[in-house]
Protein backbone atom coordinates (compact mmCIF):
# COMPACT_ATOMS: atom_id res chain seq x y z
CA UNK A 1 0.00 0.00 0.00
CA UNK A 2 3.27 2.13 0.41
CA UNK A 3 4.19 1.16 -2.84
CA UNK A 4 4.48 4.04 -5.42
CA UNK A 5 2.66 3.07 -9.23
CA UNK A 6 6.44 3.16 -10.47
CA UNK A 7 7.08 0.49 -7.71
CA UNK A 8 5.05 -1.92 -8.46
CA UNK A 9 5.26 -1.76 -12.12
CA UNK A 10 8.54 -3.86 -11.10
CA UNK A 11 6.19 -6.40 -10.09
CA UNK A 12 2.62 -7.51 -11.68
CA UNK A 13 2.50 -4.76 -13.94
CA UNK A 14 5.56 -4.72 -15.31
CA UNK A 15 5.04 -8.22 -15.94
CA UNK A 16 1.60 -8.15 -17.38
CA UNK A 17 3.84 -5.12 -19.66
CA UNK A 18 6.40 -7.80 -20.72
CA UNK A 19 3.83 -10.74 -21.66
CA UNK A 20 1.88 -8.51 -23.75
CA UNK A 21 4.69 -7.32 -25.59
CA UNK A 22 6.09 -10.58 -25.87
CA UNK A 23 2.41 -11.42 -27.55
CA UNK A 24 2.51 -7.89 -29.80
CA UNK A 25 5.91 -9.01 -31.00
CA UNK A 26 4.86 -12.77 -31.87
CA UNK A 27 2.01 -11.01 -33.44
CA UNK A 28 3.90 -8.56 -35.83
CA UNK A 29 7.40 -10.63 -36.64
CA UNK A 30 6.64 -14.30 -35.68
CA UNK A 31 8.27 -16.92 -33.49
CA UNK A 32 12.05 -16.90 -35.68
CA UNK A 33 12.34 -12.87 -36.08
CA UNK A 34 10.95 -12.12 -32.36
CA UNK A 35 13.81 -10.67 -30.21
CA UNK A 36 14.23 -10.61 -26.52
CA UNK A 37 15.99 -6.91 -27.23
CA UNK A 38 12.71 -6.24 -29.18
CA UNK A 39 10.14 -7.61 -26.61
CA UNK A 40 12.30 -5.16 -23.61
CA UNK A 41 11.87 -2.22 -25.77
CA UNK A 42 8.27 -2.66 -26.19
CA UNK A 43 7.65 -3.47 -22.90
CA UNK A 44 9.82 0.17 -21.93
CA UNK A 45 12.63 -1.99 -20.05
CA UNK A 46 16.11 -3.52 -20.44
CA UNK A 47 16.93 -7.20 -21.80
CA UNK A 48 18.85 -7.80 -18.16
CA UNK A 49 15.23 -7.60 -16.97
CA UNK A 50 14.04 -10.04 -19.15
CA UNK A 51 17.24 -12.08 -19.15
CA UNK A 52 17.07 -12.25 -14.76
CA UNK A 53 13.55 -14.06 -14.87
CA UNK A 54 13.42 -15.96 -18.41
CA UNK A 55 17.15 -17.09 -19.31
CA UNK A 56 16.35 -18.13 -22.77
CA UNK A 57 13.90 -16.53 -25.57
CA UNK A 58 11.92 -19.87 -25.40
CA UNK A 59 11.10 -19.46 -21.64
CA UNK A 60 9.40 -16.24 -22.11
CA UNK A 61 7.38 -17.12 -24.80
CA UNK A 62 6.20 -20.04 -22.65
CA UNK A 63 5.92 -17.78 -19.92
CA UNK A 64 3.61 -15.47 -22.45
CA UNK A 65 1.92 -18.73 -23.26
CA UNK A 66 1.08 -19.61 -19.55
CA UNK A 67 0.48 -15.78 -18.72
CA UNK A 68 -2.79 -16.00 -21.42
CA UNK A 69 -4.44 -18.82 -19.99
CA UNK A 70 -6.96 -17.14 -18.26
CA UNK A 71 -7.35 -16.25 -13.80
CA UNK A 72 -10.28 -17.52 -12.34
CA UNK A 73 -11.28 -13.59 -12.63
CA UNK A 74 -11.01 -13.75 -16.29
CA UNK A 75 -13.16 -16.70 -16.56
CA UNK A 76 -16.79 -16.99 -18.39
CA UNK A 77 -19.39 -17.24 -15.91
CA UNK A 78 -22.50 -17.66 -17.81
CA UNK A 79 -24.85 -19.90 -15.79
CA UNK A 80 -24.16 -23.30 -17.57
CA UNK A 81 -20.89 -25.29 -17.95
CA UNK A 82 -21.99 -25.70 -21.62
CA UNK A 83 -21.21 -21.67 -22.54
CA UNK A 84 -18.52 -21.43 -19.99
CA UNK A 85 -16.60 -24.17 -21.39
CA UNK A 86 -17.47 -23.18 -24.68
CA UNK A 87 -16.21 -19.52 -24.23
CA UNK A 88 -13.00 -20.54 -22.29
CA UNK A 89 -11.98 -22.88 -25.24
CA UNK A 90 -13.03 -19.84 -27.65
CA UNK A 91 -10.53 -17.38 -25.35
CA UNK A 92 -7.99 -19.93 -25.54
CA UNK A 93 -8.39 -20.52 -29.25
CA UNK A 94 -8.74 -16.95 -30.10
CA UNK A 95 -5.11 -15.88 -28.26
CA UNK A 96 -3.34 -18.50 -30.62
CA UNK A 97 -5.34 -17.03 -33.71
CA UNK A 98 -3.92 -13.34 -33.21
CA UNK A 99 -0.05 -15.03 -33.44
CA UNK A 100 0.89 -17.94 -36.19
CA UNK A 101 0.90 -21.48 -34.65
CA UNK A 102 4.16 -21.53 -35.57
CA UNK A 103 4.88 -20.31 -32.14
CA UNK A 104 4.13 -23.35 -30.58
CA UNK A 105 5.54 -25.29 -33.23
CA UNK A 106 9.16 -23.06 -32.80
CA UNK A 107 8.66 -23.86 -29.02
CA UNK A 108 8.39 -27.61 -29.76
CA UNK A 109 11.54 -27.62 -32.13
CA UNK A 110 13.58 -25.64 -28.90
CA UNK A 111 12.35 -28.12 -26.26
CA UNK A 112 13.36 -30.94 -28.65
CA UNK A 113 17.09 -29.82 -28.61
CA UNK A 114 16.80 -28.26 -24.96
CA UNK A 115 15.74 -30.93 -22.20
CA UNK A 116 15.51 -28.21 -19.55
CA UNK A 117 13.19 -26.28 -21.56
CA UNK A 118 10.97 -29.58 -22.00
CA UNK A 119 11.15 -30.50 -18.44
CA UNK A 120 9.84 -26.76 -17.59
CA UNK A 121 7.03 -27.09 -19.71
CA UNK A 122 6.04 -30.11 -19.52
CA UNK A 123 5.81 -30.07 -15.11
CA UNK A 124 3.81 -26.31 -16.74
CA UNK A 125 1.43 -28.31 -18.70
CA UNK A 126 0.49 -30.78 -15.78
CA UNK A 127 0.23 -28.38 -13.34
CA UNK A 128 -2.66 -26.98 -11.76
CA UNK A 129 -2.32 -24.03 -14.20
CA UNK A 130 -3.47 -25.89 -17.54
CA UNK A 131 -6.20 -27.98 -14.76
CA UNK A 132 -7.51 -24.70 -13.02
CA UNK A 133 -9.62 -22.72 -15.30
CA UNK A 134 -11.74 -26.02 -16.45
CA UNK A 135 -11.51 -27.05 -12.32
CA UNK A 136 -13.10 -24.05 -11.93
CA UNK A 137 -15.89 -24.00 -14.08
CA UNK A 138 -16.47 -27.54 -13.03
CA UNK A 139 -17.22 -26.43 -9.38
CA UNK A 140 -19.66 -23.76 -9.81
CA UNK A 141 -21.30 -26.33 -12.21
CA UNK A 142 -21.74 -28.48 -9.34
CA UNK A 143 -22.74 -26.20 -6.93
CA UNK A 144 -25.68 -25.69 -9.50
CA UNK A 145 -26.38 -29.39 -9.93
CA UNK A 146 -25.31 -29.39 -13.60
CA UNK A 147 -22.11 -31.84 -12.77
CA UNK A 148 -22.38 -34.86 -11.06
CA UNK A 149 -19.26 -34.80 -8.72
CA UNK A 150 -18.53 -38.78 -8.12
CA UNK A 151 -18.26 -38.41 -12.36
CA UNK A 152 -15.32 -36.08 -11.97
CA UNK A 153 -11.88 -37.57 -12.62
CA UNK A 154 -8.98 -35.45 -13.31
CA UNK A 155 -8.79 -37.11 -16.42
CA UNK A 156 -12.27 -36.08 -17.65
CA UNK A 157 -11.51 -32.14 -15.78
CA UNK A 158 -8.14 -32.17 -18.34
CA UNK A 159 -9.83 -33.15 -21.21
CA UNK A 160 -11.31 -29.64 -22.81
CA UNK A 161 -7.84 -28.48 -22.74
CA UNK A 162 -6.06 -31.38 -23.71
CA UNK A 163 -8.04 -31.80 -26.74
CA UNK A 164 -7.85 -28.47 -27.58
CA UNK A 165 -4.20 -28.72 -27.64
CA UNK A 166 -3.98 -31.45 -29.78
CA UNK A 167 -6.45 -29.54 -32.23
CA UNK A 168 -3.82 -26.69 -32.17
CA UNK A 169 -0.69 -29.15 -33.17
CA UNK A 170 -2.74 -31.53 -35.43
CA UNK A 171 -4.89 -28.96 -37.13
CA UNK A 172 -3.02 -25.70 -36.75
CA UNK A 173 -6.34 -24.11 -35.77
CA UNK A 174 -9.17 -24.29 -33.85
CA UNK A 175 -13.00 -23.76 -35.46
CA UNK A 176 -16.08 -22.81 -33.74
CA UNK A 177 -17.26 -26.61 -34.77
CA UNK A 178 -14.33 -28.52 -33.10
CA UNK A 179 -14.70 -25.96 -29.81
CA UNK A 180 -18.67 -27.64 -30.02
CA UNK A 181 -17.66 -30.96 -30.48
CA UNK A 182 -15.22 -31.21 -27.91
CA UNK A 183 -17.57 -29.43 -25.09
CA UNK A 184 -21.21 -31.71 -26.70
CA UNK A 185 -19.74 -35.06 -27.71
CA UNK A 186 -17.24 -35.47 -24.99
CA UNK A 187 -16.82 -33.32 -22.13
CA UNK A 188 -20.29 -32.58 -21.22
CA UNK A 189 -21.78 -36.39 -21.68
CA UNK A 190 -18.79 -37.37 -19.60
CA UNK A 191 -19.56 -35.27 -16.09
CA UNK A 192 -23.31 -34.47 -16.51
CA UNK A 193 -25.95 -35.96 -14.04
CA UNK A 194 -26.35 -39.64 -15.68
CA UNK A 195 -29.57 -40.89 -15.11
CA UNK A 196 -28.46 -44.79 -15.78
CA UNK A 197 -25.62 -44.38 -12.71
CA UNK B 1 2.64 -64.70 -58.87
CA UNK B 2 5.62 -64.45 -62.00
CA UNK B 3 7.54 -62.24 -59.31
CA UNK B 4 11.01 -63.76 -58.02
CA UNK B 5 11.98 -63.21 -54.36
CA UNK B 6 14.34 -60.49 -55.25
CA UNK B 7 11.51 -59.10 -57.14
CA UNK B 8 9.48 -58.36 -55.03
CA UNK B 9 11.36 -56.93 -52.11
CA UNK B 10 11.26 -53.99 -54.41
CA UNK B 11 7.82 -53.69 -53.26
CA UNK B 12 6.08 -54.19 -49.53
CA UNK B 13 8.87 -56.59 -48.59
CA UNK B 14 11.73 -54.15 -49.11
CA UNK B 15 9.36 -51.53 -47.88
CA UNK B 16 9.39 -53.21 -44.48
CA UNK B 17 12.96 -53.79 -44.18
CA UNK B 18 13.77 -49.88 -44.13
CA UNK B 19 10.96 -49.07 -42.14
CA UNK B 20 12.10 -51.67 -39.88
CA UNK B 21 15.59 -50.63 -39.92
CA UNK B 22 14.96 -46.82 -39.19
CA UNK B 23 13.00 -48.28 -36.28
CA UNK B 24 16.72 -49.81 -35.27
CA UNK B 25 18.60 -46.92 -36.03
CA UNK B 26 16.56 -44.63 -33.62
CA UNK B 27 16.42 -47.02 -30.91
CA UNK B 28 20.08 -47.64 -31.39
CA UNK B 29 21.54 -43.70 -31.72
CA UNK B 30 18.87 -41.50 -31.65
CA UNK B 31 16.78 -39.00 -34.09
CA UNK B 32 19.64 -36.51 -33.96
CA UNK B 33 22.47 -38.76 -34.66
CA UNK B 34 20.10 -40.92 -37.03
CA UNK B 35 21.43 -40.83 -40.62
CA UNK B 36 20.12 -42.09 -44.28
CA UNK B 37 23.07 -43.82 -45.45
CA UNK B 38 23.38 -45.99 -42.07
CA UNK B 39 19.79 -46.84 -42.30
CA UNK B 40 20.32 -47.97 -46.00
CA UNK B 41 22.90 -49.92 -44.87
CA UNK B 42 21.15 -51.58 -42.28
CA UNK B 43 18.05 -52.07 -44.81
CA UNK B 44 20.58 -53.49 -47.47
CA UNK B 45 19.61 -51.02 -50.00
CA UNK B 46 21.22 -47.81 -51.58
CA UNK B 47 20.95 -43.92 -50.20
CA UNK B 48 19.55 -43.47 -53.52
CA UNK B 49 16.13 -46.06 -53.32
CA UNK B 50 15.17 -44.10 -50.06
CA UNK B 51 15.58 -40.78 -51.16
CA UNK B 52 13.76 -41.60 -54.09
CA UNK B 53 10.61 -42.72 -52.21
CA UNK B 54 11.29 -40.13 -49.32
CA UNK B 55 12.59 -36.99 -50.06
CA UNK B 56 14.10 -36.00 -46.41
CA UNK B 57 15.48 -38.08 -43.65
CA UNK B 58 12.38 -36.25 -41.21
CA UNK B 59 10.21 -38.25 -44.00
CA UNK B 60 11.62 -41.01 -44.03
CA UNK B 61 11.49 -41.35 -40.03
CA UNK B 62 7.33 -40.15 -40.07
CA UNK B 63 7.21 -42.86 -42.83
CA UNK B 64 8.60 -45.42 -40.15
CA UNK B 65 5.96 -43.81 -37.33
CA UNK B 66 3.26 -44.22 -39.67
CA UNK B 67 4.26 -47.36 -40.96
CA UNK B 68 4.02 -48.99 -37.34
CA UNK B 69 0.51 -47.95 -36.35
CA UNK B 70 -1.26 -51.62 -36.58
CA UNK B 71 -3.47 -52.55 -39.60
CA UNK B 72 -6.37 -53.97 -39.92
CA UNK B 73 -4.78 -57.89 -39.85
CA UNK B 74 -2.69 -57.22 -36.47
CA UNK B 75 -4.95 -55.08 -34.64
CA UNK B 76 -6.44 -57.42 -31.29
CA UNK B 77 -9.25 -58.89 -31.19
CA UNK B 78 -10.04 -60.26 -28.17
CA UNK B 79 -14.08 -60.14 -28.07
CA UNK B 80 -14.34 -56.44 -25.96
CA UNK B 81 -13.57 -53.37 -26.81
CA UNK B 82 -11.93 -52.49 -23.70
CA UNK B 83 -9.39 -54.90 -23.88
CA UNK B 84 -9.19 -54.53 -28.23
CA UNK B 85 -8.49 -50.16 -27.62
CA UNK B 86 -6.59 -50.70 -24.74
CA UNK B 87 -3.94 -53.75 -26.32
CA UNK B 88 -4.38 -51.24 -29.54
CA UNK B 89 -3.02 -48.62 -27.60
CA UNK B 90 -0.25 -50.38 -25.66
CA UNK B 91 0.74 -51.77 -29.05
CA UNK B 92 1.52 -47.98 -30.01
CA UNK B 93 3.08 -47.23 -26.59
CA UNK B 94 4.81 -50.05 -26.27
CA UNK B 95 6.81 -49.34 -30.05
CA UNK B 96 7.12 -45.46 -28.68
CA UNK B 97 8.83 -46.91 -25.68
CA UNK B 98 11.56 -48.58 -28.06
CA UNK B 99 12.72 -45.28 -29.05
CA UNK B 100 13.26 -42.05 -27.25
CA UNK B 101 10.30 -39.98 -27.27
CA UNK B 102 12.99 -37.45 -28.71
CA UNK B 103 12.02 -38.98 -32.46
CA UNK B 104 8.47 -37.20 -31.88
CA UNK B 105 9.53 -33.90 -30.91
CA UNK B 106 12.92 -33.71 -33.38
CA UNK B 107 10.40 -34.66 -36.34
CA UNK B 108 8.19 -31.44 -34.65
CA UNK B 109 10.85 -29.47 -34.63
CA UNK B 110 11.83 -30.00 -38.44
CA UNK B 111 8.16 -29.47 -39.26
CA UNK B 112 8.30 -26.41 -38.02
CA UNK B 113 10.86 -25.20 -39.94
CA UNK B 114 9.31 -27.18 -43.15
CA UNK B 115 5.93 -26.43 -43.84
CA UNK B 116 5.89 -29.22 -46.38
CA UNK B 117 6.37 -31.81 -43.86
CA UNK B 118 4.22 -30.11 -41.45
CA UNK B 119 1.51 -30.35 -44.48
CA UNK B 120 2.27 -33.84 -44.83
CA UNK B 121 2.20 -34.75 -40.97
CA UNK B 122 -1.13 -33.38 -40.79
CA UNK B 123 -2.55 -34.61 -43.80
CA UNK B 124 -1.50 -38.10 -42.39
CA UNK B 125 -3.20 -37.81 -39.26
CA UNK B 126 -5.79 -36.60 -39.90
CA UNK B 127 -6.50 -39.36 -42.54
CA UNK B 128 -7.71 -42.91 -41.75
CA UNK B 129 -4.67 -44.33 -41.24
CA UNK B 130 -5.07 -42.67 -37.45
CA UNK B 131 -8.68 -43.04 -37.48
CA UNK B 132 -8.58 -46.81 -38.75
CA UNK B 133 -7.69 -48.67 -36.01
CA UNK B 134 -10.10 -47.85 -33.63
CA UNK B 135 -12.96 -47.72 -36.77
CA UNK B 136 -12.26 -51.25 -36.99
CA UNK B 137 -12.28 -52.27 -33.56
CA UNK B 138 -15.59 -49.82 -33.23
CA UNK B 139 -16.79 -52.03 -36.45
CA UNK B 140 -16.79 -55.28 -34.45
CA UNK B 141 -18.21 -53.68 -31.05
CA UNK B 142 -20.87 -52.48 -32.76
CA UNK B 143 -21.42 -55.87 -34.60
CA UNK B 144 -21.29 -57.43 -31.27
CA UNK B 145 -23.56 -55.12 -29.41
CA UNK B 146 -21.22 -53.37 -27.21
CA UNK B 147 -21.64 -49.92 -28.78
CA UNK B 148 -24.66 -48.01 -29.95
CA UNK B 149 -24.16 -46.64 -33.83
CA UNK B 150 -25.73 -43.67 -32.64
CA UNK B 151 -23.47 -43.19 -30.25
CA UNK B 152 -20.66 -42.87 -33.09
CA UNK B 153 -19.21 -39.08 -34.12
CA UNK B 154 -15.71 -38.85 -35.47
CA UNK B 155 -15.07 -36.88 -32.40
CA UNK B 156 -15.27 -39.84 -29.93
CA UNK B 157 -13.72 -42.34 -32.72
CA UNK B 158 -10.83 -40.06 -32.33
CA UNK B 159 -10.28 -39.91 -28.81
CA UNK B 160 -8.15 -42.92 -27.91
CA UNK B 161 -5.43 -41.68 -30.31
CA UNK B 162 -5.98 -37.72 -29.78
CA UNK B 163 -5.16 -38.91 -26.14
CA UNK B 164 -2.62 -41.15 -26.44
CA UNK B 165 -0.89 -38.51 -28.25
CA UNK B 166 -1.31 -35.81 -26.31
CA UNK B 167 -0.34 -38.38 -23.38
CA UNK B 168 2.99 -39.05 -25.02
CA UNK B 169 4.11 -35.15 -26.09
CA UNK B 170 2.99 -34.03 -22.59
CA UNK B 171 4.34 -36.62 -20.19
CA UNK B 172 6.85 -38.31 -22.67
CA UNK B 173 5.62 -41.59 -22.10
CA UNK B 174 2.45 -43.56 -21.75
CA UNK B 175 1.61 -45.49 -18.25
CA UNK B 176 -0.80 -48.61 -18.13
CA UNK B 177 -2.31 -46.55 -15.91
CA UNK B 178 -2.85 -43.33 -18.16
CA UNK B 179 -4.12 -46.10 -20.81
CA UNK B 180 -6.66 -47.64 -18.55
CA UNK B 181 -8.44 -43.76 -17.81
CA UNK B 182 -7.93 -42.92 -21.43
CA UNK B 183 -10.21 -46.02 -22.28
CA UNK B 184 -12.55 -46.60 -19.29
CA UNK B 185 -12.97 -43.06 -18.03
CA UNK B 186 -13.15 -41.42 -21.54
CA UNK B 187 -14.30 -43.56 -24.59
CA UNK B 188 -15.82 -46.68 -23.55
CA UNK B 189 -18.60 -44.70 -21.60
CA UNK B 190 -19.14 -42.31 -24.32
CA UNK B 191 -19.76 -44.91 -26.86
CA UNK B 192 -21.54 -48.08 -25.02
CA UNK B 193 -25.21 -48.08 -25.18
CA UNK B 194 -26.83 -45.41 -22.87
CA UNK B 195 -30.06 -46.71 -21.02
CA UNK B 196 -30.88 -43.32 -20.30
CA UNK B 197 -30.79 -42.29 -24.05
Amino acid sequence: MTESPATRRRGKALETAIMQAVWEQLAEVGYAAMTVKDVAARARTSKAVLYRRWPSRAELVFAAIVHGVPTPDDLPDTGTLRSDTAQLLQQIAGRFATVDTDVLWGLLAESARDPELLGLIRSELLSDVHRGPTAVLVDRAVARGEVDPSRLTERRIALPLDLLRNEILVRGSITPEAIAEIVDEVFLPLVRPNPSG
